[in-house]
């Protein structure tokens, strides 16, 4: 437990100061300073969700005895939908398919909550359910973009590759077959949540 | 409780497949192509609701001792309300017209959700708020509704009677006054559920 | 016990009488009629808070053994987002800005709902995060408004002063420090609700 909880201080911590950079990096940037400020909101709310997840507010225990973090899926719902309502605004997609990209994320990310808290084998019905909507999510995402810069195409397959990793982590996790421990689990995500929310959020915000 | 989750997976496995005619229909039809696929959402979350009710995940006890599955409400916040946007816009309703009845739905759902989890007579109370945002999302609907076309009023119809059908299940069920079983119950709300949401689904796919 | 009920009951129905006035003010003031009727909503929403906290749904006792009404800050996300919506709306705020304010206010209340529920110490973790994103919220709805007319920044001090005094009154409430007694906080937060929730919604409504 004391290993998972450092990793999750780290996390909160980190996840501050990108907020605090965020609000820097996008009032400096004029091209961006009337659009909607993404990844400030993502750092934000991934702050609420590593300090619930540091002080183990609740979880629940794998079959194995190893401890399920699901608050982590419900928070996802939010900083991820606006990751990739960002995504899908620079790819010039309509408000139609932006808004179904955004539902669609929150939509896999719900089905992935009920697939962590429930430690039954039903959880697998929903890990089903989570996949479908995300591969909707991504043929939403690639389809018909009329992207007009080599960037999009680039910011499109960085984004299938890293993301795809998330449901790789919970399959090997106390969530799914348990091989992973809980520590080690941790520390996955927290790299994931660092390439795909920080480094891709500064990437963003220097580009455009 | 065997026959109830029998209509729950029957139900699970019909929006599944309507979810996927919903896919093929909205990228066959030209016009609808840079719509919003509200359909496809209403299917999708009705799966979620669906499954977690044939799962029996969290169900409360009427004073009959006969279950009240509650967590379909809840889903009803977020399927219905896609369901009414999409009358609404149908109808031309201007942007905050359309707002309105999308919240004016969420919030009869989610008193209904009150009104269900309580099982204490406290729970009319919730009925009635329930009822009262009901009302006026139905008034909302049909004030000065440019309603160009006669088949729009005709919408309006038929959402108003097969819509109101669903309290008048609830006040026959456990939820109220416990005069139906917990399995007609089922059935009665998946049949409204395939008019609500499969039916009108087709009718408007094809129409619009 | 009896005290906050009272109090609570007399909120409810206060507020159900001015769900039914700004019934009829919206559609009298045409210049609104199109409009998003947002104290329709805010006064809806409220009442539903006031009708839980009466019945003593879902409370949590302090560690001075007096109860905490922690609902009350679930239904705040929805009211207060639309409410701050609202006035970015008469500021003339982008959409972007207004989503940002909207989405901030949530966040200020979210993290007002963990507060208040957890009854540790830990709870001051969340207080801090609200305060930030509270903050963050005046900051985005004060800067480089588009205030053409004296009376928007009529609304802006108007509103920093009396939403400020919600924190006031949970740092001496039994949710911060214990110094005053449910009855009397119950009494307060309903005074503060009746000033920022009727008061202002019957200012706006008037004079736009």
């Amino acid at each position: 437990m004391i290993e998972e909880s450092l990793v999750f201080w780290s996390g909160a911590l980190i996840f501050i100061a990108s907020f605090l950079i965020f609000i820097i990096l996008e009032n400096r940037n004029n091209s961006r300073k009337e659009m909607f400020s993404s990844h400030i909101f993502v750092s934000f709310i991934t702050v609420i969700s590593y300090l619930v997840m540091a002080l183990a507010l609740s979880t629940v225990n794998a079959e194995n005895g190893q401890p399920i973090y699901w608050t982590r899926w419900l928070f996802y719902v939010g900083s991820c939908s606006i990751l990739t309502l960002d995504i899908a605004t620079i790819s010039k997609k309509s408000n139609s398919k932006k808004a179904e990209v955004a539902l669609l994320t929150a939509l896999t990310m719900f089905c992935g909550f009920l697939a962590s808290v429930i430690i039954t084998s039903d959880r697998w019905w929903f890990f089903g359910l989570s996949t479908m909507a995300y591969i909707l999510m991504l043929f939403t995402l690639f389809k018909s973009s009329r992207n007009n810069a080599t960037n999009i195409s680039t910011i499109m397959w960085f984004v299938m590759i890293t993301w795809s990793l998330f449901p790789v982590v919970w399959v090997l996790a106390p969530t799914g077959f348990g091989i992973l421990e809980a520590d080690i689990v941790a520390i996955s995500y927290l790299v994931l949540d660092l390439i795909t929310k920080i480094g891709f959020g500064i990437y963003i915000t220097m580009k455009h």
